[in-house]
């Protein structure tokens, strides 16, 4: 008999896709790192903000100690930024380790975990990772369809994942109307509320997560350092939540999850409302230039509020794929979801106002080429 | 009906409790922070290396961007110096991650994971966190008894961890005795050998433990960068195994756990030899003194071959918290052992030559004071 180690439910799972690095690429192609345009992580074009490197150049004669395990001044500036006791916040190694962490404070082998078709591709994988069954629900319009959730919600049902705005379709779900939703969840199931991409709404848009979870003892926010404040590099993340579902994320919760350097950037980098804006503003010049150019070539898109965008680059399966590789070849890693069974798609991260025309020729070369040229 | 979250196993889950860091000292004590002594948590007095440091300032540019997901550049460095294929590496956020994995990977609800009393707490969090059961085994002189560990493997066992040299006692399996378990172990068992301090045994103690991952499918060795490289503050640490195993963590790693100033920093500090020698050169001579002064003070410790030393400082079982708060007053942090059931111990990591006379000094006045002036 061979050994076979592991949990099935551990065996059976695929791993993450993560976008390909520069440097991947420049080795699989042949390509000049500097000459590369990465429209793959919806990361922040603008890089990391310069606050957050004074930060971080102060904190760095302290790297032999460990970090502070809980997070004393961040979790203080966080609780003074979004008015919550600090006590309401857990910091994760990125929001990744927040949502791993609340599949597994809440959720235990042989029970289900609800959230939508076409929604971020972590989901499965911490539900998958404790052995939990995932009922996906069709999704609407590639958004969440939150009476269908609703209704799929079954007896061993402890947790939803709700993204908004949603990675990788970049659809929105209306405040008033995801508070109705949180309203009819019942209190003993977990709603992880996925604002990774929150920074990036409209004024329009907006509304107020953190008063809903002052009403919602089962309701979880969680928020990222990787987008809009340009931290993706370091990890980082935070949950905001009431003292019970806290308490039982600390206890899972890896000592010193948040290394030294983040927790002094992110203290910066929170408090930079500059920054904010100016990425927020030219995220949406970017997105006007990128849909005026979809118009243009005919290409269908799915209206985004976060910085990136989902195209329909061909009516055929292998659209994806072969589009994605012609645009390698032309030094432009853009992100294949055909992961996401949304094989005919790409999904094109907004960049800087060059690396988006940079995007846009190669794309047009691509779409107008012969095929036997660049394919 | 009050909603109760999480399965039972978390809600019992008692977490982790870190050793205090100056700051929290400073602010409880009333203390500059410049003038606190902190021997708490086995870290490198020396601080990182310099090495590190440039190989960092060189990566700062780049933090807008997510880490590498799949850690080439650091694998490979690790794949030359330790002579194994770059698929057989794991790389965690501290090894922390890497011994939390292991569980999540290879145990399930209900099966069972085998280790010694006082070896590391994290343990027994990383057991309780998949809902398995701990089969503790008792301690021999304060380290793992082996016979008794392979005798404690049940039907529903399938994790073995094995510290060594253990934290916190510091106590040392020769490599022969070691190997001669191994061998024992039935194979569909995995074992984790946690040798987080194995950067500090003298030339004569070392043993070939890559050699046997090479022999055992089902053995699996963490390192960490926390120790000896000097680099507690930015998490790293890794695994080598067969591809088996490592195939599995994988699947449950997230993506992006090891951010990217740990990456860079982890493969200059890994190639700087003069670095390591210094540390525990100074290790070394830091143990000498300790144990000397312990000697005179007619004070039990247990032999460690570890950068920290167990110590009984009283026979009541109030004795650790007692001078524990006695040399916090005295600016001096080092770290109780209550939560591992030795109240009469505190664990006392070995630092600058100063910093060892400083807590000498202060540990010395705490026993010859009368019970009043300092307690």
């Amino acid at each position: 008999m061979t050994a076979s180690f592991g949990p099935s439910y551990v065996r059976a799972i695929a791993p993450y896709i993560a976008g390909k690095p520069i440097s991947e690429v420049a080795r699989e192609f042949g390509l000049e790192e500097a000459s590369i345009v990465k429209l793959a992580s919806n990361e922040n074009p603008l890089g990391m903000p310069e606050s957050a490197q004074r930060a971080m150049a102060q904190a760095i004669g302290d790297l032999g100690r460990y970090p502070d395990s809980n997070g004393f001044e961040l979790k203080a500036a966080l609780a003074e930024r979004y008015g919550v006791p600090a006590e309401w916040i857990t910091l994760g190694n990125g929001s990744n380790d927040i949502l791993e962490l609340a599949a597994h404070a809440f959720v235990e082998k042989g029970q289900s975990v609800v959230f939508s078709q076409y929604s971020f591709a972590v989901y499965a994988l911490a539900t998958q990772g404790v052995g939990a069954r995932a009922i996906v629900v069709p999704a609407l319009r590639h958004g969440h369809d939150l009476d269908a959730m609703l209704a799929a919600i079954t007896g061993d049902t402890r947790l939803v994942f709700v993204a908004n705005p949603n990675n990788p379709t970049g659809t929105f779900i209306e405040g008033p109307r995801l508070e109705a939703f949180l309203d009819k969840v019942p209190r003993h199931v977990v709603v992880v509320l996925d604002e990774a991409y929150t920074e990036y709404l409209s004024a329009d848009k907006r509304y107020d997560s953190i008063a809903w979870v002052r009403r919602y003892p089962n309701l979880l926010v969680s928020r990222t350092f990787s987008k809009a404040f340009g931290l993706a590099g370091l990890r980082i993340g935070f949950a905001i939540a009431q003292p019970e579902l806290t308490d039982l994320l600390n206890r899972l919760r890896q000592p010193f999850n948040v290394n030294t350097l983040a927790q002094a950037a992110a203290i910066a980098a929170l408090n930079d409302r500059a920054f904010l804006e100016k990425s927020a503003a030219l995220n949406a010049q970017g997105y006007r230039r990128l849909t005026e150019a979809f118009d243009r070539l005919g290409l269908e898109y799915v209206p985004s509020e976060g910085n990136f965008v989902l195209v329909r680059v061909g009516n055929d399966d292998a659209a994806g794929a072969r589009v994605n590789l012609a645009l390698l070849k032309q030094a432009v890693i853009v992100r294949p979801v055909d992961n996401y069974g949304l094989s005919q798609w790409l999904r094109i991260t907004i960049g800087l106002p060059e690396e988006n025309e940079a995007f846009i020729a190669a794309l047009e070369k691509t779409l107008v080429a012969p095929a036997t040229r660049l394919l």
